[in-house]
């Protein structure tokens, strides 16, 4: 999508050969609508999956995900991190590893918002490692429902969660792939 | 707002005097086009507050607030809490005592995204204590920049937080107002 990959070009820090920021529009500050436009693409890209949910995680995956749940007026679910899910006990969960932060947590989804009828879309804002992904498929497999699709804002193209994912044969979109960032310098993969 | 009051009214379950529970719609799963028809409220009762940025604490108050941001077509801003702010070391902070959690937690604001030409408009899930705003109010104040409003979902009216807010002259505007919810009877204040 070329109006991301624009934007992440002109105001993505690159800090490290493998960490990108892009907090002045899509997970600290955001841009409502590069957002919008973002929902309106990825409902382009999976209109025919049938999609009935959207599910990401809190926090940075709720921006993006609500809005692409507005594009296909369907509910979006945002798995609670423990410790914050004040949500009762009647739960899927599941154990996600964070590499940022060196440590196993807990996502945890109602029960009553997702069931075997569900053909879920799972939106997150970045894809490296697809740790999140696979929480977040196991959830969805918890429920009897259907994975339809995965669409991701920013891939880390030089990471293995993409093609590992591709790999089970799910369908995953990424609107911007870095290709590498070595060196301070971002190249995207076309 | 008569549709979200009715909303509430369907689905949103008392579980004693002060818990309510919406998160069928709101902060767990969330209705987008709901939460769509909210943000152009909020546009409407903060129209001529000449409004720059939207600001919000993650995770509950992103949905509500990123809509109000496209409402107004300005940057949302979300307070990250400590813990998951890997966001750099140049940042607003302030203490923020949590009820629920029964203890304080600290959030932050990169310094970059706010300052003294802003007119801030707060968005948040819930006002019951008043403590998550006040912690916003801090960091506005530190920015330098002019809180020109609160909008809140949902009020709990028995709680001492909005006579607060409204008692320092700030222009505080909830969609909806619990006046009580007594004995699992939930009533509105009109």
């Amino acid at each position: 999508m070329r109006e991301l990959e624009e934007r992440i070009a002109k105001e993505g820090r690159v800090l490290s050969d493998d960490i990108l920021k892009v907090d002045s529009f899509l997970n600290h500050q955001v841009d409502p609508d590069l957002l919008h436009d973002m929902g309106e693409e990825f409902r382009r890209l999976f209109e025919k999956e049938g999609i009935t949910k959207v599910l990401t995680i809190e926090a940075s995956g709720i921006a993006p995900a609500v809005m692409t749940a507005l594009a296909f007026h369907v509910p979006c679910i945002y798995a609670k991190k423990h410790g914050s899910h004040n949500i009762g006990d009647d739960l899927y969960t599941a154990a996600v590893h964070s590499y940022t932060y060196g440590k196993d947590y807990e996502i945890a989804v109602s029960r009553p918002y997702l069931n075997s009828n569900d053909k879920v879309l799972i939106i997150d804002d970045f894809l490296a490692n697809g740790k999140a992904c696979e929480g977040l498929l196991e959830i969805i497999a918890q429920a009897g429902a259907v994975c339809a699709g995965i669409g991701i804002c920013v891939e880390k193209g030089f990471q293995e969660g993409g093609a590992a994912l591709r790999a089970k044969g799910l369908h995953v979109e990424s609107l911007a792939i870095i290709e590498s960032m070595q060196d301070g310098v971002l190249t995207f993969r076309h």
